[in-house]
């Protein structure tokens, strides 16, 4: 079954990913030419499936170090893979073409508990990950093989299982002459640093904390849940950073960790902003949306200075994630690194809303061809592995 | 990777199996030739490493609807996959073969819950079931390519994902002339029947029931934990039987079922026998482990008669698990069917103990050739599926 892929010119992948603030599917279906370093992505299509309200929030009660049980387990990763299914079927139709000339699906499923520090059992340290979404059923539901589970082997090598994207940046942006800084501002910020005419084990890549997550947080908790986040940076605009907020907050540990390291959303959650707001009260409303925007551009400003900046010459700033429709946080980053030319992941050929589907895509095409998906620069693994398990499509009619 | 192994005249492969109890490990070394229903297995080495006490309880712990969240679940998973790894390190150095000799390891994982009744889920109805042991963790630390998660695909085809023995029975049990019946006696008692000279959609295979788990609990308990079991069938010798504890326990929902059916240990546990007790009281222990003995006995019994035996003509009736060292129900079988020739699965090729590990190397090297694993006349599934899922062994040197 692997042969006849690999033996094929250009593949038709799918790529699914459902983030860890359980919005939905998000889905594309891409054109996979050539492998490993050589590969070029086409996206055919995209769309994003929204989840219930409902499901939503049984996702988000499956989350955490207790979760919700072995029951509520099984059935939410059946019927995550159920509607995983349903979006491939969905994009295909979208993209007018028919599901048996499909590949290869790359599932990411739905992240439920990420644990990537070690601890002590007898006789091994351990780590581990959850994610939710059988990979049996939409491989049943689709007859494609699929390709699931992929932080699980990064770990197992002794890495973090995080993150996976730099491998794509590379190969979307690695250019001959020009170092190119890769800034993905989503819940969590994330940056990819690839220097001009790299290999693949020269980026760096690691979180540098709260992206959109704590402003996120503060404009629905001061709005009354009105708002979900501050459009156009219209409160942070109106606002005034407030010093000692903004003093409190640098106090969180993670800043002060040497990459490679990621970031738990539920260490910028709501006991450390609600701890900080506590210890500073009074505040108008934009003042702390201020702050909070503030952080953000500070803290990715300062890791960039501190790891990447003064070690290699960069010449451009690439934006993507919703903080990049922010104009404070876009803006605040210019400021601060006034050299580096600012550019968008849009104006390159995957858009950035798709950009993790399309790298789920990318990653189970370079399990299939037997390829390594990981960058342990970026994660912390001991070496190169091939990540994630391959479940079969149909048996042959 | 997949190609390679197939075009080996011999294939080696582990089997790997933690059953519901969480005694430890059974690992088996098998060479396979053939595939499909050509299979021919040669039991190479064996073995079982026992969990510590204090790894057991974590797991039990772990086991049911509730389980103990997701971070133990994490750890406990990751763990298992450490121990899974020794073990195959153990069995290839027991069998004086080297790890690179091993082509395939099947991966049963420790069940954790399993839960085969569909649920009303928004647009779907749904199953599932959960496997700890990372197969990522057994591939990085033996470097060969694990198949894993063998009962999702059943249970996503619409089957109850068990049992999976029969098919295995059936490549060993098979014959021109002469109907079968494999009866294994463990902690639940399943049957597999295979008419002589029958496809391999003819045979019958479902659980009957307790086969020692009820008896075993009793004993343990009427002994404040001194024994674990009545061996010799001792106690159940001294005994009576008693029949309003009989007719009581024979009320139990399960055994009116029709086939296919797969027993969860968990409905005939300690709440179900200390019910049952609370509404006896005043028997003697042996009067108890007599009862519980002749409930077995007369469930494999009834089961066979109803489903089985008055369909088809068999001439014999191969006996495997523990209860099969149980002198009180093999008597008791073959004094209910007389006409059944009555041997024991350690009388072929595969000895009992070693069959459930050997089962995983089988279906594993059936998923690795692009076979089906399972039997839809057994799990009720709506079609042959390949079992299991991938994951790649290490990259080439």
């Amino acid at each position: 079954m692997l042969e006849q892929i690999r033996e094929k010119g250009d593949v038709l992948a799918i790529g699914l990913m459902s983030g860890t603030s359980a919005d939905g599917i998000d889905v594309a279906l891409v054109k996979v030419h050539g492998a490993g370093l050589d590969t070029q992505l086409e996206l055919q299509a995209f769309d994003v499936l929204r989840f219930s309200p409902a499901v939503r929030q049984r996702l988000l009660t499956a989350m955490g170090p207790k979760g919700a049980g072995n029951m509520e387990f099984c059935l939410l990763s059946s019927y995550l893979g159920e509607l995983f299914a349903h979006a491939c079927h969905h994009i295909v139709k979208k993209a007018n073409v028919a599901m048996e000339d499909v590949d290869i699906i790359g599932l990411h499923g739905q992240t439920l508990y990420h644990h990537p520090k070690r601890e002590n059992m007898p006789g091994f340290a351990v780590t581990g990950t959850i994610q939710a979404g059988s990979a049996a059923v939409v491989a049943e539901r689709t007859g494609r093989l699929v390709v699931s589970d992929f932080r699980s082997r990064d770990m197992a090598a002794g890495g973090q299982g995080a993150p996976l994207v730099p491998y794509l940046d590379y190969i979307l942006y690695r250019h001959r002459s020009r170092g190119r800084v890769a800034v993905n501002i989503g819940g969590i910020a994330n940056v990819t640093a690839i220097p001009a005419d790299s290999e693949l084990d020269a980026i760096m890549a690691f979180d540098t904390g709260p992206g959109n997550c704590l402003i996120d947080m503060a404009v629905s908790r001061l709005t009354n849940g009105t708002l979900a986040y501050d459009a156009g940076g219209k409160m942070a605009l109106a606002g005034k950073v407030n010093p000692p907020l903004l003093d409190a907050l640098l106090k969180h540990p993670f800043f002060a960790q040497a990459p490679p390291k990621s970031a738990d959303k539920a260490a910028f959650g709501e006991e450390f902003l609600g701890q900080a707001l506590a210890e500073h009260p009074g505040l108008h409303p934009n003042d702390i949306v201020a702050t909070l925007t503030a952080l953000t551009v500070r803290t990715i400003h300062s890791a960039l200075m501190e790891h990447v900046l003064q070690r290699t010459r960069y010449e451009e700033m690439i934006l993507s994630g919703g903080g990049a429709l922010n104009p404070v946080l876009v803006s605040g980053l210019q400021q601060a690194m006034p050299k580096l030319f600012i550019t968008r992941s849009d104006d390159y050929s995957i858009p950035s809303k798709a950009k993790e589907a399309v790298m789920m895509a990318f990653l189970a095409h370079e399990t299939v061809m037997g390829l390594a998906g990981n960058v342990p620069s970026a994660t912390g693994a001991a070496r190169r592995v091939i990540l994630g398990s391959i479940t079969p499509g149909a048996l042959p009619a």
